[in-house]
């Protein structure tokens, strides 16, 4: 008896601790599958420097094993490309400055539009904008993106469907909210006709990997940024054309547009754009652009 | 004596159980801190649905709170702007089809040019391109941007063996991988002589959070994305004017540079840009870029 009332503290101490481990490995895997999935794979494990950059978020998974650069190298290294001499045009300075002042008055003309009109635009366009993208540079040059351009109406439908009600639920969630005294304003947020109106929808798809031809994963660093700059180069080939549009990143509707769209696992919706001719009617907030001294320092 | 024996194991399970709720706790915190503080920001809380997209990675900060929306609405909308007319540049479609080719040939011949000329370049074209960046959309029109331009040959020095320090060290890492069978070759992948020999180095900066009028923060939504696509822009810019560049994220180097050059806690390197005529004896990688067929998709 009293050498059980001796055990007894024992036990139960070794049972607690052994409880105790347990709860703490459970805790560890729920705080990590409570990240999203994406950035669980980006954890980055304790005995390898990173290789992407911890001040970038692009959702590229490090693995710091593979032949990447911090430049944005244009080759597969392993492929050994021939280098060839790079011819550029050469413009007298008096050109430049003349060229550099017309295409920033062309672009700083360019304004996020809701009101697309419904004519329709010559597909050979549309081609050429989406081809002037493709010319991004990219992480290793894996070319990371696919444009689905959707002008079929009941595609376009489906997609407006799934994009109002994902915004509907986005925005009557911050119902109580401070901010929201208008129920009325807000609902124009979410309705969202120039998905059915504008002539073509663009959703670009970033390709968080690649398929190498062994049936290997290939990591795609820098896709989600290197998507983003062939976006920027979307955005400047349809204003200068004419064709406006409205960088939209729907809510939580990527999973549900690329099954719709019967896209891979390996695409993720990046953004969605809506594009047409301005509706004639079409207004703008009256804002304004930052002047150059807030947005350049020079050394 | 035997209260205290019957005791003993009560209060031995007691202590147990503080004890392993503190393990708990703090691998709790092991956890999430373990992850760069990018992500430790945007764990989801569980008691609100991300108002972020989870299929993207740009860092911004999940809140729940703010007035935003999937639309990169072109106004604050707590200021209530005046709505007007949007008056485009419309082209008749045999123009639209000549202007979208034009521009998508410009572009195509954009290439990433590590060779680059000392040649000086006007300093007034440099700010009509960072203008142009500057038109970009961003979410709520925040325009999350700072675009540092050098020109000082000692700063680009500094600039220069930092980058290049960190690019030996991630190299030399890597020398027991399979893939390094060349040191020489690879040396040539640290040493960045375009960083001292290019007359402007652009140092794009990310703002990850805006500071308002009341001193507290304002996220800054979509702000990787919205710089990401500035840049695409600016290479535009760039290119339209006989500029070269080549796109690159050094690695690791961000909160270094970020204070070599005096930048603010809120502000991210994302990407250096050395920028310049080429040289005469530039020479590229003989690549290809993918077919329109192969990265366009039509519904």
């Amino acid at each position: 008896m009293v050498v059980l009332s001796v055990l007894t503290p024992v036990l139960a101490v070794v049972l607690c601790l052994v409880i105790g481990f347990m709860l703490v490995r459970s805790a560890q895997t729920e705080t990590t599958s409570s990240t999203s999935s994406g950035e669980t794979e980006r954890t980055p494990k304790a005995d390898f420097r990173p290789w992407v950059d911890q001040d970038l978020q692009d959702d590229t998974e490090i693995k710091g094993r593979e032949d990447e650069d911090g430049d944005w190298v244009d080759s597969n290294e392993e492929e050994e490309l021939l280098h060839v001499a790079y011819s550029a045009s050469v413009y007298p300075e008096e050109t430049m400055l003349e060229r550099s002042k017309d295409f920033y008055t062309q672009m700083n003309q360019r304004r996020s539009v809701r009101f697309i009109s419904p004519e329709p635009v010559p597909r050979e366009v549309i081609n050429n904008v989406i081809r002037t993208a493709g010319t991004a540079p990219s992480g290793a040059h894996t070319e990371p993106w696919t444009f689905v351009v959707v002008s079929d109406p009941e595609t376009k439908h489906q997609i407006r469907l799934i994009v109002e009600e994902e915004e509907e639920v986005n925005y009557r969630q911050r119902m109580g909210d401070k901010w929201v005294h208008d129920l009325s304003r807000l609902k124009t947020n979410w309705i969202k006709e120039y998905l059915d109106v504008a002539p073509y929808l663009i959703l670009v798809f970033k390709q968080t990997y690649g398929i190498l031809p062994n049936g290997k994963k290939r990591t795609h660093y820098y896709n989600e940024i290197s998507v983003s700059i062939s976006c920027g180069l979307l955005l400047a080939a349809l204003q200068n054309v004419g064709l406006v549009t409205v960088t939209s990143t729907p809510l939580n509707c990527g999973p549900q547009l690329r099954l719709l769209l019967k896209r891979p696992a390996n695409e993720k919706l990046l953004m969605l754009l809506p594009v047409g001719y301005p509706a004639s009617d079409a207004t703008v907030p009256d804002l304004k652009r930052k002047p150059l001294d807030d947005i350049m320092v020079h050394i």
